[in-house]
């Protein structure tokens, strides 16, 4: 393992782009939809044999629908396709796992947590093509080692911490998918994209919202429901950032032509909008071109022993440590690699980013025993993301 | 349109991470599926209309199948299942497009010109599920604006030149899969994926490349092979850069237990490894998580007014005109961000970030000269992108 | 219209062969969902337009799942793939007919009502592919003439009355799938096909049932079961019959080797058999190779100009007509044959068979009267249909 | 067994209806590809153990396309779609049968085979869901006894000689489909449709001839061919019978509003007319409601033990023997039902029905030393079945 480092003086780019999909938007719901069932079968496994064996459930797509939604109700015209697809371990001895019945299942129960007016039954055709393992990676997954072996050459990146206009974008997409949200907007539905740009001290933020047809009975309440989320979110911005935040809400709105952004389910995905597992956020909730990323997507992968899915993790919870143990460094971002076959706490590559008064090498040198420590504890990740304690899109 | 700038000090981290998939790697492979229906699709549309018509096809899944290769042979045993998703416009006036006969026409003749080896009609099964467009997008499609409209609120980044790593990455595949390569290498598969980590002076070049079984009749001429092609890579390592390059081939092989990367098609999708479009090639070839990306994929994407597809490339382009054009700058990374509705040619934002002894207001004013020639023949960049004259995975 | 009889003496086969594939069988589920497609489609179209407008969904297919039953439990391992396949009008004028959300609807609700114990969200993938109408169909059928016109030139058959042995088949399975027959006998589930075989005066009736095996906790409890099944069809024959009738169940049970008829949910769908429609029974609910049938299916078809269902269900009520009003003929059987493009009024051809001590010519005069009759009403035949008052399978 | 047999007066209807869909019919072509597949499962499973292994693939269904004809040219818009069904032993020991490229290779093949203008690799979707065959059946399967055991209780029936009219049918269909008839009358497509309606002395043959319109330049070109292939078929016909027969070819053009039975690739498939296994012609390659027949499919069951397959061919067998070696019978029917589980040579039953001066009793008892002939014969029926010399559809 190298452990690289490098400080950096502070010297922020004058603007910023940051976008969040919401956990309505079809990208977002193939991650969720490949992780959940990744999670399910974790726990299927370990039911069973007392460890995780190895899958790989990370691709999914989803062919957007058909519908008709007007002021006051609506209807789903064609129904949403979707199609889970990776590998899986898909016999243990004798006994066949049942991986479609629990795929269809995974699928059927986060659509129905998901979303508020969405029928899993009758707007959504469920379906999946999951196939055995390839032996190689089982001969890995399976080995008697304690510490899981690395099962691709991959990249984590993470970064720490938020930006104002990060913690916005973030935030005002959880608020209104939120409990709380719902029950004070219950016709904002879940497909909401937020888009932050901050040029110097001046933040735009265009939220885009699939508003629930049914619950509107005109145009008249569709733009007081406007104003006020409009609103709200101005106030939780007040409260998140001292920057001058202007809030755009369904700004492809055109009340002359009658166009406004309803559906009947709370997603776009009714309506032809089609989605992917690994095109939308990253692990922690954004999409950030300004930022270092990794394409490797976390959803669906495997908690034991794919650096793509653990290095993710690992990278951001070394930025934070580093950042919140010393405070003579105020951000940090960090780089890792690992190697195939190799242990995973054992990555070809560390590095370490940090913005600091400190030398290079003394930011290494500090770096150094952070990157140990918290490599140390990562054969326990998986733990944290079976339990849903770690954000992975 | 906001034009913003900055300078900055060359301060090249220690360490890179850069890494290309191949044109037979199976996310590369849906790309090029995709990005081909939408070019089949907008010469279709130009020939019946004089105009490239609204589609978004910028979604598709491979599941991968299963083979048993052998030194002198092998057999796939079951079939690689490819789906292409997306919308189009799927009638003009009475007439239907032939949208599927197309997408089934261009995956057969892709995949033929990918490999060599992979035979279309009984090793892979193609489905599609493309749906008739949206129609408010359509709206703003058809418009009798001369400049298209945005299509979505999205991001372009591109940056220029190049570092020795980068370049080296994407060379060694070309190569590989050049004419040259495959008569020198016949035995060398498509799906190769170069892995470049570069720390400080010392290149690490891992490269995966799947061998195709039948050409190769034991392990030791597996293991000639495997030596020629590392010696191959030194030698196109030292014309390219000066740094230390180490090549490793095909590191996971394990002689012992008789583990060597074989295949039957030259692609690691006939064993189980899926894809998905936009989950591996940024547009100018290389993932480089040290460097700006966008999630964007621009496969599949028409090519008129989705800015997710063009700002990407005008934004490489702006970048590498900046660095070009001006001695004092040596290199720079262009963000770009959409407004939908609005002209192509009107951008919410663009950032231009430059390492130069100029000042950052200096760099502004330079830019921005630029970043206007540029745009002005935005409207013409749907010709580049048919007639295949820009990079795009 | 050409209408020829034929009277023929009373000479009974020494042999009967009879089969009915029940409720819950693959093909006969296949046939069920088509038929509740088409009642739905018919029903939208009259709420809409008024009138019927073209469909034909008379194609589906079911792969069977796998799962794995013991007594006391069990779980569905593959969920069931139902593809529902045909045509049928899917736009007046700029609306959209919601065919897909109905196809969905129609088989999560008619799998309930045919099954107790198959969850239709976890236990089957359902899908569809079904396509406009072609444009000369279409063209017929939205004539303006009153009678509508033939789609086809199709047969229909019939015959009139049952013999013992077929009322005996039918009625086995309607007691033992009727809600009396779930009361008395939980555990026996849907998929119950009987097979009754005649020789002279002796009937053999061999019955197999899929047994719920959640509700039987051992072997004893499940042969117990099937000794009371057993009893209760002896004395269900001995009220239909004076036959000697031999009652066999699940007759590949081999209890020394542990093999029982077990099922999860009722139905071998759920590991492996397979369904369509049209393979199962005819439109009077019955198999009878040694009887006229025709292999039109019913299911699925349009009610209102497709002669390969209406001309069944025509030539049965004459057949049943030409005896029930005459006592000199004892049975009869019935064959029609449409012509293409000709009012359904209008048939090609309607041969009358009847035993009687008739002349033929008598026959076929007091037959003409009856067949005119009945094609009189053809034009309402569809109202019965779409009311569930005609067997259809 | 119990072999029971009846003799007749001759008493012929007065009418028939006798139908043949050709080669290139929907259903046609699912049963030859589902047939076909089972042949090449045959000749693996030969090959790799020396016996047939199970399997049972009867289950296919196509999904019809969308095209534009015209005089001189047309396209197929909206490919057909195919999906082969069924079951078979997916793994000998540690090897995986290529059941999947095996079923694509299949379809291909025999779609060239079938049709000289449809491009199986543009114009056709394929995709298959085979399953591993239960274990149950399996195990009697692999039985270690010499006459296989019948894996179902089902039925099979035969009759012969064919009538005129029969021949008729099937000779029109069958020259229209020579090699000799393609080049006579290249413009004529692949799915033609036969129906024979006699009345008395007279037949009317009516004809669907799907004609390849890019070969035909104008309506008066396809008037001409039209005459000439009424002439020929004529011809055929007074070579055939001495009935008067009428010919009617594409009944349903109408040239004053420009319909003609014009398609791009000789079958109607391609535009919306869909297909299934087991629901076009008998395994004597007709359709007669008149005569006896049997709802089991043959196509794609295995030839081992399927008795709904073995025992149509074998029941043929019979009727012909019992009537080409006894001139005082002068036609007969066999009828036939298995018993699950017992060898293939001990049916449950076997009745012969022949027309005949001899006395009932004279029939049985003749009949009897027949049936054995043709039952011990029984196990080596496979091997006319792969090398196609049985007609099965």
């Amino acid at each position: 393992m190298i452990i690289n480092a490098k400080r950096y003086d502070k010297n922020e780019p004058s603007v910023e782009f940051v976008e969040r999909k919401g956990k309505g938007h079809p990208d977002t719901v193939c991650d969720n939809l490949s992780e959940k069932l990744s999670v399910a079968l974790s726990n299927y496994y370990i039911k069973k044999t007392g460890k995780i064996l190895h899958h790989n459930v990370d691709k999914a797509i989803l062919v957007g629908g058909q519908s008709r939604a007007w002021f006051g109700g609506g209807e789903v015209l064609e129904p949403i396709y979707i199609m889970l697809v990776g590998r899986a371990i898909s016999r243990l001895g004798d006994e066949v796992v049942p991986i479609g019945t629990m795929a269809l299942k995974v699928v059927k129960d986060e659509l129905r947590k998901t979303f508020r007016y969405l029928d899993p039954e009758s707007h959504v055709v469920v379906d999946y093509r999951i196939k055995q393992g390839s032996v190689d990676l089982v001969g890995n997954f399976n080995s008697e080692n304690e510490i899981p072996l690395s099962n691709d050459t991959s990249f984590g990146v993470g970064f720490y911490p938020f930006t104002d206009t990060e913690r916005l974008v973030l935030e005002a997409e959880n608020y209104l998918n939120s409990e709380r949200g719902k029950s004070e907007f219950p016709s904002v539905g879940e497909d909401i994209k937020v888009m932050g740009f901050r040029n110097e001290k001046k933040v735009t933020l265009t939220v885009a919202a699939a508003m629930i047809s049914s619950l509107l009975k005109d145009s008249r309440e569709y733009l007081e429901i406007k104003d006020q989320v409009i609103g709200k979110l101005s106030e939780l911005a007040s409260k998140v950032t001292e920057l001058d935040v202007q809030i755009k809400l369904n700004n492809a709105d055109n009340a002359s032509k009658g166009i406004y952004y309803l559906t009947v389910t709370g997603t776009s995905a009714e309506s032809g909008d089609d989605g992917q597992v690994g095109r939308g956020n990253r692990a922690n909730g954004l999409i950030t071109p300004l930022r270092p990323m990794t394409l490797e997507a976390t959803a669906g992968k495997n908690p034991i022993s794919h650096t793509g899915k653990l290095y993710t993790i690992l990278s951001q919870r070394i930025a934070q440590k580093v950042v919140e143990e010393n405070k003579k460094i105020s951000s940090a971002s960090v780089y890792m690699l690992s190697q195939i076959g190799k242990p995973i706490t054992d990555p070809q590559s560390v590095y370490v980013e940090a913005v600091s008064d400190m030398s290079t090498e003394a930011v290494k040198e500090y770096s150094q025993s952070i990157v140990k420590e918290v490599l140390e504890k990562a054969p326990q990740t998986w733990q944290d993301i079976l339990e849903g304690r770690v954000q992975l899109y």
